[in-house]
């Protein structure tokens, strides 16, 4: 990768800031740290932050080696902070301490100082006790080793091209950048692992990976990747990936010994088995449990980690079967082995039950498992959400997930408590999320799409920290925290989910997608196929019966969930069309019928997009002329999305069910 | 291309029959031919097919150059035999004389003798005078140079490969395959002409075009290629594509030049203007004769056509728009310059008015024109009838589009009347199908497809020929023409486009596929799309208003067509739903409503789809293996096929309309 590409710097363009800060910060003492190598190289990397973003916020120089007398910005090692935390301490505004038990603390408190400076905000106010509130957090990117990224909409994979890796001045960068947000973890290559990634754990790219590894490393970012579960016959020839077999078993401790023997800060991997067509131990008769604990039990002996998804379903559905329901799936997969997998598993579980839809309820497994570690799995590339085309800022979506409460325990309950590790005291628990970044110029294909990249790291990091004030952050250190064109941009970014709500699928039932790349509307499009997706809309009304009278998906809920989805009177309304096959003439909480409710949030939800479109135009001449032509011309592009799943859908319904809006408005 | 694939031979596989012939046939005397070095291969390639034939038929061998009063067959040259002509004449079993006015005629008169045998005939019964319906016989490969077939069902490209064309045993053996049939032109390639195709009229690609040009000479087939309209930009370098520009005229002159003093046998060339995104003289302001026109001009000192495509359409139509109308399109763009085409122009109309759905009006082009030369295109390439999985034998369709009576004149009216130059004197006219050929070993994927390739060229030859009977002189020629094997085939045959439409989009309405691929059932998948192709389905009814008080478009056809269409009435029921608007409720002739007309026959469709498959299977043992298991295998492909789109068709509606089946058979 060489630098003939131009990219931006994102939230740390440390560009000149109107407030001043004292010359004294730029006189730095480090003291306490060992001599160990890996810590030398992050706590480098902190002291080059500093230094880039002290210069650039403040035009003033930076000095490494102060004595400590003399330093405005004192380092010191503290064994008593937690790990990954960090203290910051302000005597006045030209002291500051920061304190660490290991580099990467002092990495994430430059990272706290640079974000106060770049929000123009006195140092105190980053002044605490800080430390995460997950043990991993961690980007899954889908990028295959050809160079594409499935699911991806920001150009193509900077990790590789044409079946070999990319490491360069760009890595490094993108290193920076999530870990200035706290993220500490990421998986390269698609959980789809096919033709050459299946070599990744071979001697073919050893050397590339590990010169990627060490680059993270830098940055306190573990190396993970996505494993195919059958490379013991692609590769090693076996006729069986039969996780009970001697010989499978020997060729992956085989293997593993000579993956770790190369490859540097590799935290472990990401399995994708028995899952739209990928292998898996069912094949052979095992169990879920049977697959993950066998490669677990190897890699453990390298502190590693083993992270099996829960996205197991029949893809091969028949449509006229009202019996099978996809929703209940990760459940009736997963916990009937809920405390067999073993400590270095952890199971990662989608936030819904079905696959990133812009409204379902919190999988029944967070929390329905008690017994094993979990982790919860977002998606920010917007697969489902708007192809970063649409504007859809996705951290309040995160936030009502994690703050679901799911009844697991008397209290610590919510999905937060879970995958936080709280709620059953589990060390090996987390967030990913797949990521929506790519070789595009701006990263993640919209500007706008950057706060949820932004954002989910930060909420990773700090759960407590509300979606307004996220956006603030975000908007404050990319914008040139400029308060009118922050809080415009704010405005657009905050309702922008409930607006992309109310224009597709309405309350819950999803999809309603064109097929394969799922933008657009197809309200029909996966209704008579084989995913298990379907809306089961009929002259009269429309809904899956999830609750006891249908396929039963509500009751894998603890209690009180579990009766209060169970009935539709009960069933927050969001979602009621998830859980109940509904009359389009049903009065709502609203007062309105059914059917009325999905013309009117349908014209809304269109006319509200023009609104985000029109307070956009107002940034123009305001901010730097590529963010804003880039976002203006996707804009465009979402009111067409918005005006055809608008007049789609409502003319879907009325021709469906011949009753007229009320408002005489024009359904074609 | 080397010989590392086998192919089959089709029906001149010339496998030993029952029937004895007269030893005497295989002494054979030419007389009469000039020293023309075309007409010797010719008739090189005719003594040829003699000596194989009558050789694989009999067991006996064939001399040549036999004096003339010893002869058997003997082969004369008699002026007097219309151009392409044949008079075989039988004086008793042991005397056989062909004579022509030219060798392609001797070819063609060979072809027929071998035919008999192949059925096991009197060589009497092929005894008489023919020459051929249609001056053009004309097949249109839509082969890329990359190697893939845009709407191929067979393989890939036996033409291009990565770029370069294949010349070889296949290549010889295709042409036999055509001639025999009496095919006399080819389009190589797709009329989509992109990338490297566009210097296919460039020294990159002469030696080679030449080189399999030649080998089509010798059997009488004229080479043709597709032509990129834009291409004096992309590779000329101008900055337009102007037909009334001077450099662009210049240009095309110059570059004509060099193409026709480089390939030899080049009739001309097939233009796709102006038509889904493929550039055309709309571009600049001038019309489609404007454009065909200037081309004419220029190759006409070569004895060549320009061919021009009449599929010029709105292909950004908005669905909310029920004023435009698709139908419309090809006589709205192309009558009004009726009479300024010059003479080697020939517009080349696809049947039906939309795209060769299973089902559709004629194109009221075909004789709404009377003074263009008009070509019909058909397409045996199963783009929306089956992608050569599903059966479907449409020579039955070919023959009602060729039966229709246009009312262009007072008599010699029928498109066949049109499209063979009868109805107005035309020399420059004929029939082109859009081929389904490809490198699989059986040419054409299913092997019963090969019966459309080997039916549309027999047509072509002679339209007068019923479905039936080249059914089965294909079955017999096929299928060893054991009388019990010949009859299921044609059996199975017969009735299979009948049986596709009826399990498929309901009378005339068409379309309901998958989107892009076109198998499968979708009923709303083109409904909300931007190709002009509606079916405006509501809970009341179904059906396009195509009358005076819809689009109009049934007042395209002369009288009495147009009231005929123009009226619910008398418009023939099977094109009901493409002309009209109509409810649920009404009552056919049949005295079913509508609603049950849908279920019943998309029941029946299933059921005698099941049928065609149990016939296929009372083969097994009976004809050669491959054969039977490469049918037997998309039978069970149909049968899936079959199925959902029944189902689909079926609910779809009844959850529409609520209307339940009279029958209460299963539907969804």
């Amino acid at each position: 990768m060489g630098n003939e590409r131009k990219w931006t710097q994102l939230w740390l363009k440390y560009d000149r800031r109107q407030k001043e800060y004292d010359a004294d910060l730029g006189r730095v003492n480090v003291s306490g740290f060992g001599e160990d190598t890996v810590e030398k190289k992050v706590l480098e990397s902190a002291l080059k932050e500093w230094k880039r973003g002290f210069e650039g916020y403040t035009g003033k120089s930076v000095t490494e080696d102060t004595a400590a007398e003399e330093a405005g910005l004192r380092i010191l090692k503290d064994a008593s902070v937690p790990a990954e935390g960090y203290v910051i301490e302000v005597t006045d505004p030209s002291h500051v301490v920061v304190k660490a038990s290991e580099a990467k603390g002092v990495l994430y408190g430059i990272f706290a100082l640079l974000r106060a400076m770049g929000l123009e905000q006195e140092l105190s106010e980053a002044a605490g006790s800080f430390s995460p509130s997950n043990p991993l957090r961690m980007l899954n990117h889908w990028d295959n080793m050809s160079g594409d990224i499935e699911r991806g909409y920001s150009g193509n994979s900077f990790f590789f091209k044409d079946g070999e890796i990319l490491v360069g001045d760009r890595t490094r960068d993108y290193a920076r950048f999530i870990s200035s947000v706290g993220i500490n973890a990421i998986v390269i290559n698609n959980v789809n692992v096919k033709q050459q990634a299946t070599w990744l754990i071979t001697d073919r790219y050893f050397d590339k990976v590990s010169e990627l590894s060490r680059i993270l490393e830098e940055y306190g970012v573990k190396l993970f990747l996505s494993l195919n579960y059958a490379a013991c016959m692609e590769i090693g020839g076996l006729d069986s990936a039969d996780p009970m077999d001697p010989k499978v078993i020997a060729w992956w401790k085989e293997r593993m010994k000579e993956v770790f023997a190369r490859i540097p800060n590799l935290g472990g991997f990401l399995v994708k088995a028995d899952s739209e067509g990928r292998p898996g131990p069912f094949t052979y008769g095992r169990t879920q449990a049977d697959g993950a604990n066998m490669l677990a039990d190897i890699v453990k002996e390298y502190d590693a980690l083993i992270i099996w998804r829960c996205f197991v379903y029949n893809c091969q559905q028949d449509w006229r079967d009202l019996k099978t329901d996809r929703a209940r799936a990760g459940y009736d997969n997963f916990k009937p082995m809920d405390g067999d997998y073993h400590e270095n598993v952890i199971l990662q579980i989608k936030n819904g039950p079905m696959d990133f839809q812009i409204r379902e309820p919190v999988s029944p497994l967070l929390g329905g498992l008690t017994k094993t570690n979990q982790m919860l799995e977002v998606q920010i590339a917007q697969e489902y959400t708007g192809h970063q085309i649409d504007v859809c800022y996705l951290i309040p979506m995160f936030k009502e997930v994690l703050d679901f409460k799911t009844y697991c325990a008397p209290e610590n309950d919510t999905v937060a408590d879970v995958v936080s590790g709280r709620a059953f005291g589990n060390k090996n628990a987390g967030m990913a999320a797949v990521c929506n970044t790519g070789d595009d110029e701006n990263w993640t294909g919209n500007d706008l799409a950057a706060a949820n990249l932004y954002g989910f790291g930060r909420l990773a990091f700090d759960m407590e920290l509300t979606s307004e004030a996220i956006a603030e952050e975000w908007a404050g250190l990319t914008f040139e925290n400029k308060s009118e064109v922050k809080k415009t941009v704010v405005t657009i970014l905050l309702p922008s989910r409930k607006v992309y709500e109310k224009y597709t699928s309405p309350l819950g039932i999803g999809w309603m997608v064109r097929p394969h790349d799922h933008y657009g509307c197809s309200v029909d499009g996966y209704e008579y196929d084989r995913w298990g997706t379907y809306h089961r809309a009929d002259h009269l009304g429309i809904g899956v019966d999830r609750s006891h009278n249908g396929t039963g998906y509500a009751l894998q809920y603890h209690q009180p969930n579990a009766d209060m989805y169970d009935d539709p009177e009960t069933c927050p309304e969001e979602l009621l069309l998830f859980f109940h096959h509904v009359s389009y003439d049903k009065v709502l909480k609203s007062g309105k019928t059914l059917i009325q409710h999905i013309y009117d949030s349908h014209f809304e939800g269109y006319d509200e997009a023009v609104a985000l479109r029109d307070q956009w135009k107002s940034l123009e001449g305001q901010i730097e002329n590529r963010c804003y032509e880039n976002v203006a011309e996707r804009f465009e592009r979402q009111l067409y999305n918005a005006r055809e799943w608008k007049d789609q859908v409502n003319s879907y319904f009325f021709r469906k069910s011949g009753i007229p809006d009320e408002k005489n408005r024009e359904i074609y």
